[in-house]
């Protein structure tokens, strides 16, 4: 299938591993040049130069902190004229919400929910007068599922689904979709990395980590990074244009709420 | 973006015009087999016809009222093997819920909810049993917003997704995928009859009437039935295996509720 | 809080027990006149007796099977002007969907939503012309939680729903409201009766029956029938015109989507 | 109805007048004293005389600043046990995305949600230990239709949402349910205002004004504020301990989508 998606540019955030490689590295195969972001140089090359043995785009390296000015700065940079922007990010570490306090909140409100959206107004004047723009914000399954050790996380994500949501009706008529991708539970290095480390606690092995995680998913399976970049690639299509507003969960149908 | 598709076969309910042969369409273009079905011999024939003249797939045509025990045997049996299955249908015509009786709610009920899931019931085991399947739905935008003078209409669209949400749970786990996709206001043969007859019975110009009705969309133009089927085939991707149970709304950022 | 009840005609289906019962007993607590219904005469004398003994109102007898026609008819014909419509009923028995046949759907979809919906009809333009109607359905929370060997239940349930709620849009500004209360896990005699059969299946003690169920409950207990009879009668209050089409949730906050 | 409220200890937010005060005139009316708060000293002791008049109950005068630390810690302060907590608090003026910066997300992000929290925060363990807490928020139809223009106030509102849902579901089992009510277009005194403000700018009559707005609802009026205050003690009642984590919507059945 064709997405149509030859000599677009893409912004790219936090994508030197993880869910947000998997993206650019989707994007980057249909043919759009991407600007590969991160706070270690080190990831940054290595994610820059994958892409480019594979795929014949243009790749722009961007190391910054998204949470400063300089670090939106630099990303918002790197194309004159971006036409996709994936809003991408870590989440704060698990933390029940008795404590929590007001210098924790202030800070995963700004990283989580001003921060993307500060990145959102740096481009979507423009998308909007060319008449062409894709944002994809990674969120997570507990935007519909909130979990209570996840406060942290769940609530600038949520308020970031709702300005957007908002926003997209607006955004759509001048072919500026706005839509969001609710991951629960796949194989990137930082799972491998935090099933490891429970392996290593409880003396067990990683098969056996993995064993115990699959059970409790109905599809009995992590989810692939492919899975999730083609996804993006998808909403990010020309003809994905009437897609908008959209919260598409994948999470291996685990959801059990309707739709 | 390579969907995996090639050779697999495909079912798709009404599909002779509209939205269902846009799904086929697509589906044959990334190299599946159809089976087309509708209730008239002439447009399952043409239908048919341009598929074959511009896709290298077999297509079987099956004319069937698939709301009778013979018409599903008949479209269950145009494959030994089927992999995909898209449950499509026209809907009853508007009617205020005070004029609705026993007899009508007994035919849509059964026209709208149990068929499908008959149809569902035919193909689910097999699927199950080789260890791929993708179940699309055809519903309604009503789905989520349920308008009173349609109540015939959403009413089975809403159970049939109920159940299918809840059985998708299971079968996910044997890479049988269930989804829905709710259009909302795409330019097929059906759109054009009807906005010709509001332009006669207005006197005024088809043009006026189109206009009017994309000022109320707030993309600000209909959908195009090829973006539908293009998201009815990424959904019966090889690589769409972890998105289950979502309801994907095509309907041009309308829907003002959160998603 | 006076709910400015006094002298409101309320019709009940299914009030012989259990739920049904507990919101005839509160609308009587609260001055409104009842008509009870169940299709044993027994146990719709005792339930009307002890409203009788303990509320100074009417209380007519209905005994009469609801899913047919002189069945509807009998209960309309309790008050020449009914207030309140309480939409009960039994649901079918759990099946899996693959064991679930046309006939089983036939029946459902009549008795769990056309029957309800031509109840609703018969109360309708008389509510709406006097310029005040309370109608509540009894769901359940399967309606936002579809549970997979339900299907029978939640898919009448949720088509029930969604007719209720677009038509409620319209009865609104004639004062009518129509909402659902979606209750998970009470203890009324059904669920002593379930209970007790598990205990004794497995030669196990009530207690522990009841301690295991609990265990698996946010609220760490059973419902009491009396919470949801006082949410039935605040629902119907004559200051609740405000409250419409809404899904209330009894369920000791069981449910993990947002709500 | 008996709610079960006599004795109980009510600290309400921003209770000089409004929602607020209507929450507190009916909780105070239910036999709760309450803890009356306003940042202007002549609003807060109008407030608390008119309560005082009416209502046999003790009336604290709190007047301060919500999004201080000192006016948190005056209010909390208000009763040693408080048994019953309403967020509430004005929102941000409209303001389209492209115009919100950095600093009015900062500013509406702390005040509307991590202040709310921090109040919560504050009556939570006791609430617990002692086995009775009711936790509503007065939030905003917009937190299930969010409107471009008000984004900085839907924003910080679906993020306490979803903070309080999560948490509810684990203080549930110590008698401690959180609820939200979601109002909209209620006959405030800001609302007066605004209608005021709006018939002197276009040269016409309040009356105009309001005929226009009424057209607009469903209900085809205004809500009143003593209706939002007795849903508010309704659930604060004793007897709704089993509904938790629910987004109850007073907006007289505006809202479209499927409740």
């Amino acid at each position: 299938m064709d997405l149509g998606l030859r000599g677009k540019n893409a912004i790219v955030m936090a994508s030197s591993k993880g869910l947000g490689f998997a993206c650019a590295n989707a994007l980057a195969r249909e043919g759009a040049n991407v600007a590969i972001n991160g706070r270690g140089e080190e990831a940054v090359k290595a994610a820059a130069a994958s892409i480019k043995k594979n795929h014949d785009v243009n790749v722009i390296e961007i190391v910054a902190d998204l949470t400063t000015d300089n670090g939106r700065e630099a990303l918002l940079a790197a194309f004159s004229e971006p036409d996709i922007l994936i809003l991408n990010g870590g989440g704060p570490p698990p933390t029940p919400f008795g404590k929590t306090d007001e210098a924790a909140w202030e800070k995963t409100l700004h990283d989580t929910l001003t921060s993307p959206l500060l990145m959102v107004q740096g481009v979507l004047d423009g998308m909007r007068a060319r008449k062409f723009g894709r944002i994809v914000a990674i969120t997570s399954a507990m935007v519909k599922t909130p979990h209570p050790v996840m406060v942290l996380s769940h609530a600038p994500r949520t308020g970031l689904t709702s300005v957007l949501k908002s926003i997209s009706r607006e955004t759509v008529k001048d072919n500026v979709t706005i839509n969001q991708l609710l991951p629960e539970r796949f194989e990137t290095d930082r799972h491998r990395f935090l099933a490891q480390a429970t392996a290593d606690a409880k003396g067990i092995s990683l098969e056996e980590v993995n064993a115990a995680i699959k059970t409790g998913l109905a599809a009995g399976r992590l989810g692939q990074p492919e899975e999730f970049g083609d996804a993006c690639a998808y909403l990010c299509a020309a003809q994905s244009g009437y897609i908008c507003g959209q919260n598409l969960m994948l999470d291996g149908g685990n959801y059990r709420g309707q739709a």
